[in-house]
């Protein structure tokens, strides 16, 4: 099956990721643009007069928009249970993400309101917010475990996770997050909570199952140390379960550095790194992913996006939604902040959003890209260029989106 | 005709404004509630159990949701023409709002955009941003002019804005803002510009034809001085145009001062404010309106909210929603930035946006507020408070909107 997408004003041709230095700040657009899907792959892209014979293919019009690669959210915490809006009016009136949780407060309620919910409730509070995601123009989304914290619990996240999957034309992507704070019945017992977590069968089921692809670790004070975000990761990595970090978010720990040394797929948050971190980073191919999204939510520091990308390094950007440190779902809100917290241009964003997401996802090679032989994972906008998409802060100008060449959202 | 809302988890009984002090903090709350409009006004409230008998009222199941007053966005420059993307990629890259100005790009640039449309292009334009602002729970609006600077573009633009209200169920409030800047036709000559626009015939007829019910003035380097500033709005008032300013945004100049001595009716902006005129404000009927989606949207400093609601004022919130300096039409999204970044709670921005946001403009015995005898703008959220509404940043929980006591808008 064929089909032409045609009446496009600009094609934002973003090349398969990582992108780095020019390419990445000013990808290469097609005016008055065609392209083709053949089945669920990208079979050609151009000028409009140069489209090839094309048979009886189906015809979108575009209306004159303008088209980009769908957008990949690679760093979410989107599969939770309950709602902790008390502790974001207790941070208004000046209490720490730091003593929220040290009073028993933020990840660890989320553990208890998350071991309280069955499968079925945990899937059908999470697809609400997949499906506004998809609505905004998401096509693949990274959701991470963290709320169980028991093999039980913890392999629940992940089945309501691929139950998503199912459920919503989004491709969700599982990562073991079982070392993102220590529980309550491990408390003080950190390398014992570990040891029961890294279980060989356990990991072994968890890979065959194909539950997860990723391991991530939240390396902070008041949840894992440097020596036992290493130890997670490593034996992780061993079981076929590639590293993520949380790292440098609230304080520097040394995690990216660590990351960058065991070959992480990705390093996240970023917010305190120093100049050896990014040198770190320079020599590795772990992509760093900025999160503004937290930074606003908890009104903290952001990450030096700017100073990523002017070292050439292939920046990522998520909204790592999750219902503590950041509700936001809306992955073109995150670029709104990405341009006035840290001052990336709105074609900057869009390639971390696309083409670098798919490099910290390591589908670089299928997703992320308008590039021939790569999934037809399309948006068409209603707006004449890709800067007006983000300066319309809140605004949802998606018009069609487009899974492996099939329309899954028409708002048209 | 009656109408009676029953099944409300939480009501949140705004009294009338101006609000300050500990109501402004923590309005009434009734749990288990219901609300009976008879025609366009409230007729009753309370708990459920005490309904008064009703007849053959219309019932309306609120679903266990939070009842509040229909949102009030007190200053905008909605009706504009055209779009300045362009403009925010630059600033990204460092120019300055001032440095824009001067170069003839910001209001400028708007000016010509506006002065080349017409009268039905600009109600077209700007029609599906209000829209938009009332599936988010808004039901009045505030309109400035200010982008025609001649008068027959001032004029058209508050005809547009008259348009607009008889095409939607939103109550449009037009300000003269002639004051916005100084026309290129007028470069060096900003007191005969003033002369031109204060004629009193001029003036007669905008408020003949209810056109305008304020008055409003740019008072800041690049646009007008104190002296000048105070002239245009003294002799607005004498035409019966009520004083509003835009005083202190990105430096000092003593206007809000000046506007408090002239009895006007809200002042807007004061980012650059000290503690003498906070003094000045407490002495004052002068409601202050802070637009802290300006300050996200530009990456400059906040307006000193909390310090304004510690002296016990009776402040306002408002998107200031306009091509240059703020884009951002969800009042409810400026509810969320008032919370990081200005601290402000979330029942404070409700307040702040309704029963504070009436008093900004002289509407606090009618609007924004749930009070027998107000008008019945109303809205039924699909959350179990207020806190809830804020804290999920950018979903949308309204799932009706009353505008004198009829539904305008269903999405339950």
């Amino acid at each position: 099956m064929k089909t032409l997408i045609e009446n496009i004003a600009q094609l934002v041709a973003v090349p398969a990721g990582p992108l780095a230095g020019d390419v990445f700040r000013r990808p290469p657009v097609v005016e008055n643009a065609a392209l083709l899907i053949e089945g669920e792959r990208i079979a050609w892209f151009g000028v409009r007069k140069d489209t090839p014979p094309h048979g009886d293919a189906d015809v979108i019009d575009a209306r004159g928009g303008t088209v980009v690669p769908g957008l990949i959210d690679c760093h979410t915490h989107v599969v939770y249970a309950g709602s902790r809006e008390n502790e974001f009016e207790q941070r208004i009136g000046g209490a720490s993400y730091i003593e929220i949780l040290e009073a028993g407060g933020g990840i660890k309620s989320s553990v208890r309101m998350l071991r309280a919910a069955s499968e079925d409730e945990l899937v059908a509070q999470s697809l609400p917010r997949v499906r506004r995601m998809l609505e905004c123009g998401v096509t693949t989304i990274e959701a991470k475990s963290g709320y169980g914290l028991s093999p039980e619990h913890e392999f629940k996240t992940l089945r309501a996770i691929r139950r998503i999957a199912d459920e919503t034309p989004v491709e969700m992507i599982g990562t073991y997050l079982a070392a993102h704070t220590i529980p309550p019945e491990f408390e003080g017992r950190a390398d014992a909570y570990l040891d029961q977590m890294l279980d060989k069968a356990l990991l072994r089921r968890l890979v065959k199952e194909g539950l997860a692809e990723f391991a991530d670790v939240f390396c902070e004070r008041g949840a894992f140390n440097l020596e036992q975000s290493r130890r997670f990761l490593a034996a992780c990595k061993e079981a076929a379960l590639r590293p993520k970090i949380h790292s440098e978010q609230i304080t520097r720990t040394g995690a990216t550095a660590m990351a960058c040394e065991l070959g992480a797929v990705s390093a996240d948050h970023l917010e305190c790194i120093n100049d050896a971190d990014i040198e770190a980073l320079k020599r590795s191919g772990t992509i760093p992913v900025v999160l503004p999204g937290c930074s606003f939510f908890l009104g903290s520091p952001v990450a030096p996006a700017r100073k990523l990308i002017d070292a050439d390094l292939p920046v990522a950007l998520a909204t790592d939604v999750n219902p503590g440190s950041c509700t936001i779902e809306s992955l073109p809100l995150i670029m709104s902040m990405a341009a006035t917290m840290l001052k990336m241009t709105p074609m900057e964003s869009l390639v971390a959003c696309t083409a670098n997401a798919a490099a910290a996802l390591n589908r670089a090679d299928s997703l992320g890209a308008i590039a021939v032989g790569h999934q037809a994972d399309l948006l068409i906008l209603d707006v004449p260029n890709v800067n007006r998409w983000a300066y319309n802060v809140g605004v949802n100008p998606v018009a069609k989106v487009l899974k492996a060449g099939r329309v899954v959202v028409d708002r048209s």
